[in-house]
């Protein structure tokens, strides 16, 4: 059975590469063009995908998932309206294939550039939320990219319905229906087969949990960019403006708790801790966060002690671990301790603190008197964002279109040779 | 033993990343200031250097390593000039660190800028020739990143005394020594600590034989850049100038055999066959090269018969393979079933067709009239090179200071908070 699912990975990757290969020639024009009719026929055969979601729906309470997996996995017409909109913005952004990065004449007459170039094969593997499938088949054909999608067996029907839309919308256009494919999904093996394809997959995204991302590093032979984990902190400096430094706070922890760029932490400098500790902790509980503090926080009423366990949390949820820091220095080394390298925000009104908290602090976003929340593709104004990568590699923070290409170096000459050194 | 040895890498890493800490903050004044402080002292003592090195021939010579390892591995005066003038020259090039890759004002007013900063802790792993010591070392100080040596045993003498002497340089200018640190070499096992320290090193460059990517590709869960190696085609198509074809064909092989970037493997067009196949294997026989063909090939006067494997052999000599193919799509389809990702040639007069070839064919780097042995990073302009990546993810192809970067995006702002969706 495992051979048989294995096999099934293997043939979809294979078929994805006849068809990335053939993709990887169309103009922007087509590529355009298929995501507008993705988009329309969405919008056309909505209930399709609305009656393969009631089946999950059902499923899914029937399997006692928790309301907020039902909603995250509920679809309506409007968000699959929000979806298709979603496509023809996708549309709208530049063709990130065929950027010249870097180019010159070299001194010998050779005509160097540097393109970009799609990945190729690019596996996604997700969680419930079945309006990623359609999100994530959508950049990855702007971008180039055969798609292997491995969503949650939770939306299976969703999925399903979803992909074979976008599937007969590729042949509409002429393009090849198996530049977006859905993988098996039942069996956790199949992302296994996924991430060990070598050869066969150019680059697998896992979008969850640290689970999933723990088993990807350890197994994967296939290059993997991670994404998704964000334990944030937000370090409120001495010479902070309180009224921004609350403001900031309470906008990183409780904008949306389950999303990676919420803050987790908040430390305090001790020059200010006597009037902003109390402050910040009746601010924070008037919102229903529960702070785990030590020191200065544990004394506040209604806070929870702090255990060594709280500051490596990322909860996703009302609560929010706090300490007081003597210096800057503590600040950054406590980040530098139990943060992942998401996002991390300084409050402050000095400019060589934020300098140095910028310059010191190994993270994808690094705020100075702003929100945590803003680490964002949107708000960073690239359209569309797959997930927000906190590796060093390739691609940290919002990734976007570029992120999911390669590049290549192209040399015109006619008839250079090398002479021996 | 071996949790010794792993002890001693983790320290050792953890000591480079307290360097590192206080290497990213380091103006390029001051790194310069150590990479001329660097040169002038290998030259200072060279003797030092050379006494090391006389002792590693002298046990090389003893254990019966090839001519060809013992050139490698033999330093004179001459050599360390060479080296010294490297670490001169990386000085001259600018910093890759800081460097706005893209930046704007959001719509809010917060002010976003991405910047490259240093990766941190740098391994490199690599073979015989000393002189890598004191590049690796070079490339890694400039672009801020402390560097985890880890040479081959059979230079150790030798990467021992450079290593002291570029510690003892840094350490004159005011920077961490740990900078630059020698890892164990006599055990494998050092290398395997080295791509498992997943947290204390941020990256892992592997130049060597497939042997060793291989086991670094299985293993390793540090992020890693394939390096070094290259199944380079060239294909000469149905309207190439001869002439030209010759020359490049001739280059491409003979220029340096044993360097990643030699042809390994020649495609010739079926309507050129009749007059190229002859002439091109008279050609190659004339400078010594074996000629292992099939088909139009192997009816030439000493022409081997080819194997299934020769396709996929990058010989490093005086060998190479050669078929006659019907089309270019069919010259497409052979390097990608056999190429490596390196290099790949079309000698053609005809746009459509170099067109098509760069587009479709799947490399770092794609020569259109040109010889493969120009990817290099001292060709493209890079002034210096760690090594040529042959993987899509971060950096493909020469690797200059720009590829041993990541970057962070920075925002200011002044009380900036995200609005509710």
């Amino acid at each position: 059975m495992t051979d048989d699912l294995r096999e099934q990975v293997h043939a979809a990757a294979r078929r994805a590469r006849v068809a990335a290969d053939e993709l990887v020639l169309a103009t922007r024009e087509r590529k355009d063009a298929a995501l507008h009719e993705m988009a329309a026929a969405l919008r056309a055969r909505a209930h399709e995908v609305l009656e393969a979601n009631a089946k999950d729906l059902e499923a899914g309470g029937a399997a006692g998932l928790s309301e907020g997996l039902l909603d995250r996995l509920a679809l309506d017409e409007k968000r699959i309206d929000g979806v298709a909109k979603g496509l023809e913005t996708v549309a709208g952004l530049a063709d990130p294939v065929g950027e010249v990065l870097r180019g010159s004449i070299l001194p010998n007459g050779l005509e160097l550039r540097q393109v970009r170039v799609p990945m190729g094969v690019v596996g996604m593997v997700y969680e419930a939320r079945p309006n990623v499938t359609v999100d994530a088949a959508g950049l990855a054909l702007k971008s180039g990219n055969a798609a292997l999608l491995r969503g949650s067996s939770s939306a299976e029907h969703s999925n399903t319905a979803l992909v074979a839309i976008l599937r007969d919308a590729l042949e509409t256009v002429g393009l090849p229906a198996d530049c977006t494919q859905l993988l098996p999904c039942h069996d956790r093996a199949s992302v296994t087969h996924l991430i060990t394809a070598r050869g066969l997959v150019d680059l697998v995204i896992p979008r969850g949990g640290a689970g999933l991302i723990n088993a990807v590093v350890q197994q994967a032979t296939v290059p993997t960019i991670e994404t998704g984990v964000g334990n944030c902190h937000v370090y409120v400096d001495a010479s902070a403006d309180l009224d921004v430094a609350e403001r900031i706070v309470l906008n990183s922890k409780t904008r949306r708790t389950s999303v990676c760029n919420a803050a987790e932490s908040l430390l305090v400098h001790s020059a200010i801790a006597d009037e902003f500790v109390p402050r910040i902790t009746a601010a924070l509980q008037a919102q229903d966060v529960t702070v785990h503090g030590d020191g200065a926080f544990a004394r506040q009423d209604g806070v929870a002690q702090a255990t060594d366990e709280d500051w490596d949390t990322e909860y996703l949820s009302l609560d929010i671990a706090a300490r007081v820091v003597d210096s800057l220095d503590d600040a950054v080394r406590h980040i530098a301790a139990h943060g992942s390298g998401h996002t991390e925000a300084i409050v402050t009104s000095d400019v060589r603190a934020a300098r140095q908290f910028t310059a010191r602090v190994d993270a994808a976003a690094v705020m100075v008197n702003a929100s945590t929340a803003f680490t964002d593709g949107a708000e960073f104004g690239m359209g569309a964002e797959i997930g927000i990568s906190t590796q060093k590699l390739h691609a940290r923070g919002p990734m976007g279109l570029s992120e999911l290409t390669s590049s290549k170096w192209i040399a015109w000459g006619e008839g250079h040779i090398r002479p021996s050194s």
